[in-house]
């Protein structure tokens, strides 16, 4: 073991193991693909790894490989299969066909501890980077309850005497409050070599990749550990702790859009999703559910109970309540979409207002325009969608079905309850009515008739 | 006192005390009949003693009595007045009557303790009929701050020494940990010969139940405590008491709900009834509310801002944002509920749809049907009922009105805006629809005359 | 310093300071303004002080005076600018010229410690107003971690010995729990002569208000420390703080309906508004959220997901799910607003019945009325609102248009999907509908033909 020089520039791969079965989650979709804030737990990971500008990242799989590869392979991401559960130390060693030729920095990631962070990642690529190289770094961090974690014995620096399981511990080593988190950063060609000599020799005659650390020593090799907060490594094993590490993210996530300057009256009660992008001045009611993909742009009002994805929100709109955006939903600087109103792929113009019970798909709304109570885009036939084009300005009366494609000119009036199937012109006044016809005295007659058809049952 | 034969199958009767007056709760409605996950306390225990097999269960009365009587009456369920609130001794005596002729195993139970489970009885049970058979069964528990519950004196095999009221304790007593929740279980014939025995000299002047223990002690009979958890006997005195005991109740319920392969992606906004039965892999959405009577097969989706009660999801289905099921309604596999939809007495076909804005009442849907939005079965005439039908992979056009009864055949198509007042034959074209007219210029004439007659005023 | 006489009617006058920038909200609104249960902070204070009935309240303003000064206007509050920020000594001292003339006890409030309540403002009056006549009477409290706020040292009467800076204080001093809240009551004529005294020679540079406590001191004059809870004094510098104080607000608002007599399923998912009125046996499902304005009687249900401002509802009304209420909605005795409906300046006469998607704006509906699903009244033409009314007894058909102004008579029926525009007689049967056609076999016939063209795509 020789002192290496630091560079930063040192490329980065990443291995991310997966192979587990998540039996305790008693699903069909494999543990790994449970999304947290809309996103699949691989995918925060794949995210930050991302983020540090890794050169090859590897996900190791095992069970349900299909359908782990299928979620990976679009974003050019390698898999390696673990066809035998024989240790971490084995799971990891089943990467290095796929890391051929790489020379630089492995840092080794779960898919079930998906919350770690690129600056933690980086934290620790440049900790093993730095001036007194060591062989490897170990993410630590301190539990509430250290319970059955392995431990990490280790002086004041963060340099690593021993590295015990908690069955195998003294005493004296289990009232270490510091434990392993299972991630590290290796140095490939060390990683690799010292993988080699790992042994089975134990209870479960599995190999362990913490027996690197020691390995390393035997040879002169120091490892260090960092540290972080438990929440930013914590694992999802059952539903229960991917609903927890959910809360934790959720938490950290409105905390960060308060701090933004956006008002959540009920923090608690406001649902983001991962890729969420909340402006200043931005209200948000109780209850709120963001799906992925919305923006909100400054000073926008979003009332409660609404449901939104992949929605383009202007500065200034009113939203809901009872709104609900889907994808494609892009709405005008101050427009206004109200109450019991869904959206999708459908856009609303500065200003325009579609404030009550109301479907708009597959729609384009001008400038201005008022969408009256109860209109529906029809905007399916069974077999296609079609397009509706409302002009700037244009006012659509009440209970109004627009069977698409048509286009609405600007300026123009649709009178209440119309069925439109043909083009209108600008300015005009489309009307789809019959005349209205009464019969004085039918009711009076038609209760008397019912009333006595009820009393004779 | 003689030892007895532990007898597994002596007969289990049931008393349960309400006839507190429940002041602090504020309510015309008599405190146990408050519910807890949509059903009343004192059905909880009733359905927690059907469970145990119980031969007869009898409820004390007093104030409120009529609310009482009419809600157990349909379950078999014999009361016993207690005219006077002379204490809880003098309460379980007035159940003699209605236990003439009974021998066997006498629970004590409390209409407003109502989460106390089938298990725990049981236990209670086979701990009276065990070798060392006691003369009384005593619930015991730990609360966080003991404060003003009577305390239990016992050694460590749970055999009491004393019972005392805190007030009545002694500095060394009060330091005691160990609560009487009130909950017995006596044989029948010691019951009513020790209770004879209870007198009234105290500060209150009432006949106290936990007495008992002392006389049998008297007579050289022992009595065990056992222990369970607080929240398990956890009191209703106030509605705040019974929303705390509502919380305790599905926090639990949802974690069952997570260990079974449901995803609740924010737990503590879910909230499930006493008897929602919950599939694997099911995905339940923040903010869903279940009434009684729900059933979700494994891989049904429930979207946020769902209101569910008494229906049937099938496999796969997809339900809400924003959707309402009332008692009766049946969702096929993968069949789809969407935003603002209504269903009451309403069976949706496998893999039929109601997306949008819609009213589904007295309906039935065959199989692959599209319901487009803002469509309205129109049931209810004021004074009757009528169904509509809707035969397989019809398809009825927006914001249509069907007018019950009434039956569209199978593939018929119902173009969009029509009100039907008549069937309409399978494979058809319904339509209901004036032509389409337009006056060039009307709108912009009309904008410049109301233009002019706001600016007027 | 001689003896006062107590004089309980002696005037009140408060000083609010709300001059800081408040640049951790992020927010083009002054912070002051930011709502609490709906109201501004500021406000919250106001009403506070109106209650004890207070002859004069001044607002020190400085950054953002024109939003504050417009808040306060219409309640005849007046303000004093602050142009430069000196310190709290400095601030209050700018109230002088409004204050003129006047002698009395001086509040001082801060418009950013929202939560101080009459109760404890009255306990501070009276303090100050006691036999013991003191200079200063300071309100303390004792936060979890007092860290950075500043310590009162005070023996067990209040008398105050000393009121120390935590950054000037010794590490007996830290050790004190007893903090400064900030918040004082002064008379008029000792306040202004003290603070002339106040210097700023200190880090800062500032003028402190609580040197007057010294101050005094120095000239012989006693001040008193009383005590509040932590909630009561909690300040709001952030997004985070103020859901804090909202959360806070929330719990003590939902406790006082529940001891007064209502269910809440789920109190912390039941957001109240500063005004809200609560009857008794009022039962409240999750997910329930209140607007200012709101008045419920005894026995009215409200049902999850509602969204509820400006809206009276009867006694045994029945309101729910996924309504939403408006302001100058009224509900009448026993009437029901379903799912989907939203009112706004309507008013539901007893026993009336909107269940479902339905908008009813400027409306006024008789006793018993039923009004189909998919009901839109049509109030507004782009310009102008119009009237509906709705006689006793009419039954409005599903998916009807009801154009404004109109009035339907007593007991008429409207038949479903009528676009009505002319008013409808009592006892009718109004009807808007072209026959019905029926093109057999066209269906199939499209089908044939989309499935072609899909296929040939």
């Amino acid at each position: 073991m020789t002192a290496r020089d630091a560079n930063p520039a040192r490329p980065i791969a990443a291995i991310i193991l997966a192979a587990g079965k998540g039996t305790r989650m008693k699903s069909d979709l494999h543990k790994v693909l449970h999304p947290i804030a809309g996103r699949p737990m691989l995918l925060h990971l794949a995210a930050a790894v991302a983020e540090l500008g890794a050169e090859r990242t590897v996900v190791v799989t095992g069970a349900g490989r299909a359908q782990v590869e299928a979620a990976v392979a679009p974003l050019g991401i390698a898999t390696a299969l673990q066809a035998e559960q024989l240790g971490t130390a084995h799971a990891v060693l089943q990467a290095a066909g796929a890391l051929e030729g790489f020379d630089g920095t492995v840092l080794i990631l779960y898919g079930d501890v998906p919350l770690v962070g690129s600056a933690t990642m980086r934290r620790m690529i440049e900790t093993l980077q730095g001036a007194d190289a060591p062989t490897a770094v170990v993410l630590g961090f301190r539990p509430e309850t250290p319970g059955a974690y392995g431990r990490i014995i280790a002086d004041a620096d963060g340099r690593i005497a021993k590295m015990v399981e908690a069955k195998d511990a003294t005493p004296a080593e289990l009232a270490e409050t510091l434990c392993n988190s299972g991630l590290m950063a290796v140095r490939s060609t060390d990683l690799f070599r010292l993988l080699a000599l790992v042994g089975n020799d134990n209870a479960a005659g599995e190999y362990y990749l913490p027996d690197i650390v020691m390995l390393a020593q035997a040879e002169g090799g120091a490892s260090i550990v960092i540290e972080t907060h438990g929440d930013e490594v914590a694992g999802v094993n059952s539903r229960g702790e991917l609903a927890t590490v959910e809360v934790s993210w959720q938490a950290r996530r409105r905390a960060q859009a308060m701090a933004g300057g956006a008002t959540l009256i009920a923090p608690e009660t406001v649902w983001f999703a991962h890729d969420t992008v909340v402006g200043r001045d931005v209200v948000i009611e109780p209850n709120v559910f963001f799906g992925p993909g919305v923006t909100i742009a400054d000073g926008a009002t979003i009332h409660g109970f609404s449901h939104i994805e992949g929605a383009t929100i202007g500065t200034g709109a009113e939203v809901g309540p009872y709104a609900r955006l889907r994808p494609g939903a892009v709405l005008g600087e101050r427009s206004k979409v109200g109450n019991f109103v869904e959206m999708k792929k459908a856009v609303l113009g500065a200003g325009a207002k579609a404030n009550h019970l109301t479907y708009l798909g597959d729609a384009e709304i001008g400038a201005g325009a008022n969408i009256g109570a109860g209109t529906i885009t029809c905007n399916y036939d069974g077999f296609f969608k079609a397009k509706t084009v409302i002009g700037d300005g244009a006012f659509i009366g009440s209970n109004s079905a627009l069977v698409a494609p048509v286009t609405i000119g600007a300026g123009a009036i649709v009178a209440a309850g119309s069925v439109v199937t043909a083009d209108v012109e600008a300015d005009a006044l489309c009307l789809v009515r019959p005349p209205q016809t009464s019969k004085s005295g039918w009711a009076k007659r038609f209760r008397a008739a019912m009333t006595a058809k009820k009393a004779g049952k």
